[in-house]
């Protein structure tokens, strides 16, 4: 019996992808993982629908070639802006992060209001509120440049950028939407801020991570996979391979903030420039 | 008479290089200028020598296709990883930012100690700390990786970038620098903070900017180029074109509040990828 487990893809620009990844680790332990983090050309929150689509798609097709038999957008800007793109160039199944992020709000909200945080560039294309609107919720979307830079920097928990949440999360919580019950959480850097941002939302709203909805949106889609994989090969510890555009030591020493543990095996990987 | 004025190729990851061709077209106002931002890429700032060299070599490139006659390279991390790299690919005299700014820093010090800040890869790289104790001078070097992004989300008189300013400058004038009496500002971007900068330094250090040096080792080395042009070409206007390999727009936007005027004639480029 030579049959493999099944191998599943995570992207991302970066960094913020592990945290999706973790999540998946939790809930779909019975698969191998490869991780793409395209941290030369980071971040992708701030550029154009065409550069973040050109991008994704190579990155795509270097994990398609690492043999993902599913590929999980772990980036919402690239999801945002090329999740379309993106499926049309892949030769299997592609999860992103939006779809899952809404409606694990819809399940939470009662009142359906949301205020969804993210990038300049997830923000600008509305990803998140036609993906709300189509669940029957209204949707106040809030750029929070500065927010990825301070989880980079590891003040996560520093009274400074406790104060820029605030500002952030002021404008976001205003206008028809200051009694909004879900904060979706539209960027996977920012589940490193949840304890910050629960100390400064509004007590009555509750946190929304979409690295959690994506795994758990995972999760069935493997069970067609794994139904081809024998037991003892179910029941062993995944198998974990990373990929960097960028130095894989610093992949190394910023990713385990990201992952909750050390990484090993990183390997750098240049996309034909 | 067919003979052209003398071109200069200014090189960023973005846009603070803007602040190089702001301080030449004062002090240089007889030459054309062709300025490139590596806007997909950028930040080089949290990147690798090996990948912000070999993206500063194409970029040196595409300016030399534009027929500059000398190349500017107005990025600090640029300069800081890559200027061998650069000069040994170029067919052209190549101007960078660290030896000015380290004998503009020089000539203002009197105790010879010195406080540079920059970003993360341009203080790993210690390359203004050579540079000025090859002058005979102390250097203490301080990262600062949020100012860049406070900077590009419009934010250079706000309250936060003068807190975390304050943390930085505190870090930086300490541990026998508490007396430096020079401030290096080692990224092209913190021109902007110039003002909020002033308030929070230590009232007797005075504020070197490696951008206004830059432009003053220029202007000696266009003499000779100058000297073939005809007087009436040197009265004319300066041409400018802009190249950028993200958003147009984006550019156009975000290029003038660097600049401190409208940016017109901007186009999109990519680099073989």
């Amino acid at each position: 019996m030579t049959s493999r487990r099944p191998s599943i893809g995570v992207f991302d620009s970066g960094f913020g992808g592990l945290t999706v990844l973790k999540a998946l680790l939790e809930l779909v332990p019975d698969a191998d993982y490869v991780y793409f983090g395209d941290t030369a050309r980071l971040p992708y929150g701030s550029k154009s629908v065409e550069t973040v689509a050109r991008y994704a798609v190579q990155s795509a097709h270097y994990l398609e070639k690492q043999e993902a038999d599913l590929l999980v957008i772990a980036c919402n800007t690239a999801t945002a802006l090329a999740f379309e793109q993106i499926t049309a160039a892949a030769h299997v199944p592609v999860v992103g992060v939006v779809e899952p992020g809404a409606d694990a709000a819809a399940s939470a909200s009662r009142n359906h209001k949301v205020v969804v945080i993210g990038t300049q560039a997830t923000v600008g294309s509305h990803a998140y509120k036609k993906a709300l609107e189509a669940r029957g919720l209204a949707a106040r979307e809030k750029a929070c440049p500065l927010l990825v830079p301070l989880v980079e920097e590891g003040w996560v928990e520093h009274p400074v950028t406790e104060e820029i949440a605030r500002i952030y999360l002021n404008e976001g919580f205003d206008d028809g939407f200051s009694d909004a019950d879900v904060l979706l959480l539209g960027c996977t850097h920012y589940p490193l801020l949840k304890p910050l941002l629960r100390r400064v939302a509004p007590a009555p709203a509750s946190i929304v991570d979409s690295a959690e909805s994506t795994a758990r949106a995972v999760a069935p889609r493997m069970q067609q996979l794994l139904g081809e994989s024998r037991a003892e090969q179910r029941r062993a510890v995944p198998r974990l391979k990373f990929f960097a555009t960028d130095s894989v030591e610093k992949f190394k020493l910023l990713g385990k903030r990201f992952l909750g543990h050390p990484i090993e095996d990183v390997r750098h990987v240049d996309l034909q420039e």
